[in-house]
Parts: C-alpha cells; structure tokens; sequence
C-alpha cells in the first residue's frame, strides 16, 4: 500500500485507528475456547466488529508465537482474512544481520502477505535493507517506544548532543524514502512529538500507548500531524478486550467508534 | 542449565563450539527435499553428526519463520531432538514491552523448552524482565553485534564518553546475574574484547562471526577467556554446508572438529 493510499483510506473512514490483535488465550472469552481455532474465531469477529472504524491492523508476534505452530495458522489465517484496503502490520520488532533479515523479511512479506513489519534499529542499516526491498511494503522502525525503560537507552544523549533515538530517526529515516519508512513513537511521550516532527515532518508515525497505557490522543495528534495525516495510532487492549463476554465483538466495536469519533473531530480541526 | 554445568561441559568436551543451525531450504543437500520434513532431517543429520564436537546448538529464528507454521514445527522437533547437556539458544533477538515480552518467553522457555533467548536491548530493562524470571534459564543481550552496520548506533559515543554497547553492558549485566545474563559480542571487533572484558569480567559471552563472517578465533580467545571460559563461539554456515552432497554429515563433523581441536588448544594454552 503506498502512502497515498493509506491516506485515501484514513480520510474515507475519518480514522487513523490501528487494531492491535494481541491475542491471548487467558483473555479471551471463554465460550470461544471450545472452537477449533479460538484465536481466528476471536480476531475474525474482532475485524468484523471493527472494520469500518480503523485503517488497520496490528497482530503482535509474540501472541502467536506462545502457542508454537498453531499460533502460526492462525496468524496467516488472520492476515488472509483482513481486506487489501486494511494496512497490516507484523509487530514483529525483528532486527538481524543481513542474511537473516532477509529470511524475515520473506516470512512477513511473502510467506505471509503483510504491508509491513516492525524492526529494531540496535544493529543498524544492514538490518533493516533486505526489507526495504519489497516494493510497496513498508519497515517500521523503533524510534521512541511507550515503555517505562525507553529511558534506559532510547533516551540517552549521545556526544553529539542529541538523543538516541534521534539519532535513529534521523539516520534512520535516509535508508528508504517516506513511502517505505515509519517510526514508532509512543504515545506516551507527548512532549517529544515536536522534537519528532521536526527530525522526521514527513514520515507516519504509529503511535501506541493510548488506551491501556495511558497515552493522550488529543495531544499526540495535534503536534504529530502531517499533510498526508502522518499518524497510525493503536489500541489493543481497551478494544478487543473492552469485554469478556458474549457481546464482546459489539463492546469492541463501541469502544473502537469512540476512538475514531475523537479522530474524526480531530482530524476536522487541526489537520 | 547452571554456569557451572556449562563449564562442566566445556571442560568435558574441550569445546565451547555453538553450532548455528541456520538451515536454509535452498542450501541443504537436495536428496533431503524429498523427506516428510526436510529441515529436521537435515538438523538431526547435523546434531548426531557434530555433537561430540560442540557443547551447544544456535537456530536462528529467522529460518523457521520464512517457513511458516511448518518452520515451527521443525524446530519444535529440532529442540526436543536435543539431549539436555547440550546448551541451547533461541537466536530471536526479541525484545518488546513488559506484558508482551512474557509471551516471547513462554515462546521459549515454555512452548518449548530452550535453555537461552538473544534479546534486543534498545527498548531496555522491561523488555528483558520476564525473560529472567525463569530460574535456570539465560538472557542473551545483544551488545556488539558482528555486523558492519553496528557502528550506526551500537558503536556511537555517548554523552557520558562510552560508547552505547558499553552502556547496554554495564547497565544490563546489573538487572540480573551472571548465571543469568550472557551478551553477544561479535567475533569481528576483537580489538573491542579487552574493553567488554573490564565492563563484565565474569559473564559468558556468546560470539557469532567466526568461519563465514571472518572473525578470528584465536584473538577473541586469548582476549576473551575467564576462569569460566567464558565463550561460547558460534558458527553456522561453515559448519552446517561444508558441503552439500549425501556426505553433508561427515564434512560438518569434520569442520566441526576443527574448530574444537583449535578450541582444545586454546583452552590449554590461554585459559
């Protein structure tokens, strides 16, 4: 999906929502646990329930891969079942020397269809190359993350002055162009959004950490627009766990409309 | 499994060899393509071939995953195929936030039964707290990775006059022990051992880049011993396609023994 693409999407659905289906066993409600494959069953009705308030979807690996193969199945049966017109991302935050980075990159976008993938920067450019191959797909790279210790180093000044993670955007942002590179940036550090914007005015940003993790959508959002929009905001947990019971696709699908109303007045007033 | 048991096994087998079991479906022998499942049958050809030689095993994730949910079934076979001394890493260079985290190292730990994950540091201690609450089970932090591109960030300067991987060192050997934490230091930055030897003198370190990376086993041996060895060397691809005909095994078991007599020796003479 290009950039262009994605932002005839947001202004269609008046959302820049992203769903994160971390999917977990112990979560979900318990009558879907006699079901085949409960995951798919769960994340099926969870796409249904939210479909026309996002743009995209966001499986988290880690989800998966606790229940080993079958974990897989069903994550490729997932991404199947999402339409073209959803952007996917594998929040996968892989990150290996060249030859196998590679091997990533095939298993997310070509193995399994995704639109991107998201990479940790540690090892630096030849990590991230092999994925910048594919046309059309995306890398998304740590920048500044939602965590507590993202000051352990993210945050760290460098002898040049600037912090880590700066540094990352803006080495980072050379290695492809705006159509193939975005940044995490958590929601949860609003006050370095004008810093971002400054490093990086051109690229998406997706944005976690609303929601369960306390982040701000008002704030984020009127500092960290752009022209094309510029931002993916994502919300797992207070959405595809906003109830544990029979209606849970219906609470998901309430509590995903009160994110993209607040969107769509934001998106109004100060894009 | 313990320091000491490792260290018990190096002794044993005069190794501290780790062979990476980087298997690559278009690299392995092609009689093996028409087995049920051609990548296991490749690793237990390999295992059986090199097991008196090395006292641990490396599958890089990466691997399995560009093979889907198959992948995992052959390292799931993979892992439980080897014996209990033999010390095993989950090469998956994870790393994400807290309650995501937990579920890579049920991946691991649990799901199936690994005695070692790598893990990214740049996202900081939280991303590296649910993996060191399983008792007898290490964390591998990526400190100076053997890659060219680990000058973009890990070799970088900080305001505090050390470079970022010294910080990952010194801030990361104190959020556990060393029967706990071991760090990955490529093989090809020897001039860089004696400064990782003053930061974590008694931790294991895991290094990867000898054989088809360059790195020379002799220098990072004499720099990088302790009264623990302290090393486990990892090679992959020069060991696991010395050759790629129906002898593939006995040319592993031979470049494998190589590097062990190298390793006998150096173990005789430096530690």
């Amino acid at each position: 999906m290009t950039r262009k693409e994605l932002f005839h999407h947001i202004k269609e659905k008046s959302s820049y929502l992203c769903v994160g289906l971390d999917t977990d066993l112990s979560k979900i409600p318990k009558h879907l646990l006699k079901e085949n494959d409960p995951v798919f069953e769960f994340n099926k009705q969870i796409i249904d329930a939210t479909i026309d308030h996002c743009v995209g979807y966001k499986p988290n690996l880690a989800f998966y891969e606790s229940l080993g193969a079958s974990g897989w199945e069903s994550l490729q049966k997932t991404i199947e079942y999402i339409p073209d017109e959803l952007f996917t991302i594998a929040d996968a935050k892989r990150g290996d020397i060249g030859n196998t980075a590679k091997k990533y990159a095939e298993a997310f976008f070509e193995r399994m269809n995704f639109d991107s993938v998201t990479i940790a920067p540690y090892m630096g450019r030849d990590s991230v190359d092999p994925f910048l191959q594919y046309e059309g797909k995306w890398s998304i790279i740590l920048g500044l993350t939602s965590n507590e210790s993202s000051t352990d180093f993210e945050e760290l000044n460098l002898e040049s002055g600037i912090a880590l993670f700066e540094e990352v955007l803006s080495k980072a942002s050379s290695w492809g162009t705006d159509d193939q590179l975005m940044f995490v940036i958590g929601a949860t550090k609003p006050d370095k959004f004008q810093l971002v914007r400054k490093t990086i005015p051109n690229h998406f940003l997706l944005v976690p950490g609303i929601g369960a993790q306390g982040g701000d959508l008002d704030s984020i959002s009127r500092i960290g627009f752009n022209d094309h929009c510029g931002l993916l905001v994502n919300s797992s947990r207070s959405i595809i766990y906003a109830s544990d019971d029979k209606n849970f696709g219906a609470s998901a699908k309430k509590a995903a409309a009160n994110v993209q109303r607040s969107m769509k007045a934001l998106l109004e007033n100060y894009m």
